[in-house]
């Protein structure tokens, strides 16, 4: 299976797509732009949610759930916001079908139009503080820390499995705070949650920054994001976390009084991640052979296939694997036995390596004799023979070492393709095989736009943290606070 | 707060909307039709969320997701479906918005009006079913067992919180099988899988049964269904489970080749549950004080409130209720402290009766000399003195037998308000009243309609595995061969 996968090198975005649907992760469906995700893509998403939900919580955040439909007038009470949001949407404008006069297909009722036109949300800042006016009078109502598991609508014109498409699955956090200081320190926070999730659960290295004015959310103060290197040396924005000062508090009129009674607009924050980051894996680790997934969110950590010629030698075989699955379980691995007689084992072997399953176990009948299993592991595509007393120490321990061995390759790829330019001549040139730049940059929307119609790439961020040597922008010779990251990005 | 409760025999009906405002369950949205759930009300339902969940993937299902929106054509294809719902719902017809003239406002762009009408899924048949078309060749395709948790929208026109809203909450199975006897087994599978989950989850006692053809699913075969009583004696649907054929085979076009080549259609089931199932919680169980909510899906198990005058006397308390608090959550019980100190106790009580926590723990300076504790239950309202020692398991026993003491006294509700009759003018008179009535129906629509027109009252399901004494038909006096459920219904 894995030989009708594209390589990398031969065209890097149409092996993602090939991956993507030969692994079985999603297509597209017959909406424009919507995606069907299936159930190997969705257990990943779920593994995903349910580590994010606990980290959410953990840090004090409670889930709710926002109507589907913004009232058009939302859109536009917040100026910023409907600039970069309200252009391309789905719109509902009426509530009933009827059926055609030759009763053969239906149509769109038109005594039936909305007297309001709904938007499907594209995010929900307008609705949820419509809704927190209602929640917030007093500092004693703060601060307010919810967070929403849903879908969302973008109506994008040209769309790719997980990276971009019209309907996504994401969370969005949103919070409310008594203080400029609390809200932006929510807001770092957050920040510091997704790139924990994103090291040490996706084994993705991520530079957390700041976003130019010319890429912030619409409707924010500031925009803080994670940004990951794909194996292309393109960046993909995995996460943004938005400090969104008093804007949405004074559009709805959200106000508390505190502790003196003073009246004062609410201080906001937003954050989301979105099924996006499935695509940010996939770049980030999976290689020619398919899929390649780190142990901590693979919907199937180990699998075990008996290698066996006829129904006598797979009954020998089963009791055996059955006693191995059920160690590994014990110690909370997921692992499946497929031992289904019409299929080759190497044509099994490939089909795990497409899916990326991070340890495979074979046993044939020699090693029962021997007391031994052939253990495989997805992301080196190496193998050994071990006993199998203590297997499930021994997978355990190899899964640890799958997991932190991916995230240190991923790292030294981001490390050995970041570069250091000072002179605009050599980024030009360098820019065209991707990577990271640090680069000075008079920090002015002119040059951003500039370099971008240029080179096509742009300011991924401001580091938050970074080395704070000042310089003179790479383009104009004008001074420069700080080296920003400059890429060509999804 | 309490006392802002209707009491449930003034007016069952605003006792209902006042438990889930004050409460702070849900509320109505700006989206009229459309509520927001509060994270308290969000929280229930990822409890059910997860324990349906677990009970799916026991049974063999996986999660996947379909787009939220369905092409206009796609809903006309099975044409009992399409009667059945596409009459009230969302429809898209434009994908932008633009500013108005004046700059001040925002209108739907002319231009940018789709081809096709998309309907924002009212349930997911159609859309899944054009889906499984591409997945389903062969008998070794199936079966084919997804579930998906999403939103839904039905434009209904009188909304009642949790009950009928236009978006809601819920899970729809969609499943596909090789034979007619396996897609009816999983039909009846699923349904007893939620009557497990009414049953030893919300402590709901449920009648299973089947619908008559008028009540059910469009497109559907046969649709199973558990019907539950509330307090008022009405019945409220709380689950269905429908075998569906090969209706949606046919109207997709999906075949598979049986293992001699035979191409046949694929056999259906689908089936969902929904938030509506936090409504049948709250009137099966709540009382005039507020919500009664069972252990098992209760947001909070256990309340600890220390008594206490002065800072002296709460850092005293603190320490110790700490020290129970972590002994309660050890035995994975969820707890928590309240020791606001700007209200008085007797406020707290009420209110966390009013939340419907089952068990509240009250410590005294006394108590703490004694080495007590005082012990209130939501379910009973009876309070009890108890030693320190062993307070977790005393707890743990007291979570346990509140479970089982609500299902119960819904149990004995439901027996002490079902009626076995015979004579219709005796059924027409107690009907007034609630309950439900095991009676003779001659098997026709046309009864059917003429006792719901005069009466209210329908055959909520022909109950299955009950006594299948033959009879007379209370109305027509025509022959029947079963007693079937009569009640009113939500």
């Amino acid at each position: 299976m894995a030989k009708e996968v594209t390589s990398r090198a031969e065209n890097f975005s149409l092996w993602y797509n090939n991956l993507v649907l030969k692994a079985g992760l999603a297509e597209n469906s017959a909406v424009r732009g919507c995606m069907v995700i299936k159930p190997y893509g969705y257990s990943l998403w779920e593994n995903m949610q349910s580590a994010l939900d606990k980290m959410f919580k953990d840090t004090g955040h409670v889930n709710a759930y926002f109507p589907l439909f913004i009232p058009k007038s939302f859109l536009a009470k917040e100026a910023e916001h409907v600039e970069g949001f309200a252009k391309e949407c789905a719109v509902v404008t009426h509530y009933r079908l009827r059926n055609t006069a030759d009763g053969k297909s239906l149509e769109v009722d038109p005594e039936a139009r909305l007297e309001e036109e709904l938007i499907v949300r594209p995010t929900s800042e307008t609705i949820i503080w419509n809704t927190y006016k209602n929640w917030i009078q007093s500092y004693r109502d703060l601060p307010l820390l919810c967070n929403q598991w849903a879908n969302v609508v973008r109506w994008e014109m040209r769309t790719r499995l997980f990276l971009r498409t019209a309907e996504f699955l994401w969370q969005e956090g949103h919070t409310a705070h008594a203080t400029r200081k609390e809200a932006v320190e929510e807001a770092v926070k957050m920040l510091g949650v997704y790139e924990d999730f994103a090291r040490n659960w996706l084994a993705i290295p991520v530079i957390t920054g700041v976003k130019t004015a010319s890429e912030r959310f619409a409707g924010a103060v500031d925009t803080y994001c994670i940004e990951a290197m794909m194996q292309d040396g393109k960046a993909l924005q995995a996460g943004t976390s938005h400090f969104l000062g008093q804007n949405f508090a004074r559009a709805f009129d959200v106000k508390f009084a505190s502790k003196d009674g003073v009246l004062d607009y609410v201080w906001a924050t937003s954050w989301g991640v979105s099924t996006r980051l499935i695509g940010a894996l996939i770049m980030a680790h999976s290689d020619d052979n398919g899929l390649v997934l780190p142990p901590k969110v693979a919907p199937l950590q180990v699998v075990i296939i008996p290698i066996f010629k006829g129904e006598e030698e797979l009954q020998q075989m089963r009791a055996h694997c059955e006693t191995i699955k059920s160690s590994l379980q014990k110690s909370g691995i997921s692992v499946k036995i497929d031992d289904r007689d019409n299929l080759r084992s190497g044509f099994k072997f490939a089909e795990y390596e497409l899916q990326g399953v991070p340890v495979r176990l074979a046993i044939g009948p020699r090693d029962i004799k021997n007391g031994t299993v052939e253990v495989a592991r997805r992301d080196t595509l190496t193998k050994e023979i071990v006993s199998q007393e203590n297997i499930e120490q021994h997978v355990s321990s190899l899964l640890a070492d799958i997991q932190s061995n991916m995230y240190n390759k991923a790292l030294k790829f981001r490390e050995e393709h970041t570069y250091t330019v000072d002179s605009y001549d050599e980024f030009k040139e360098k820019i065209e095989n991707g990577g990271f730049f640090l680069a000075h940059w008079d920090g002015t929307a002119e040059t951003e736009a500039l370099i971008k119609e240029e080179t096509k790439a742009t300011v991924r961020c401001i580091p938050i943290g970074g080395d704070r040597e000042t310089g003179k922008c790479m383009l104009t010779g004008k001074p420069s606070s700080q080296r920003v990251v400059f890429a060509r990005n999804y």
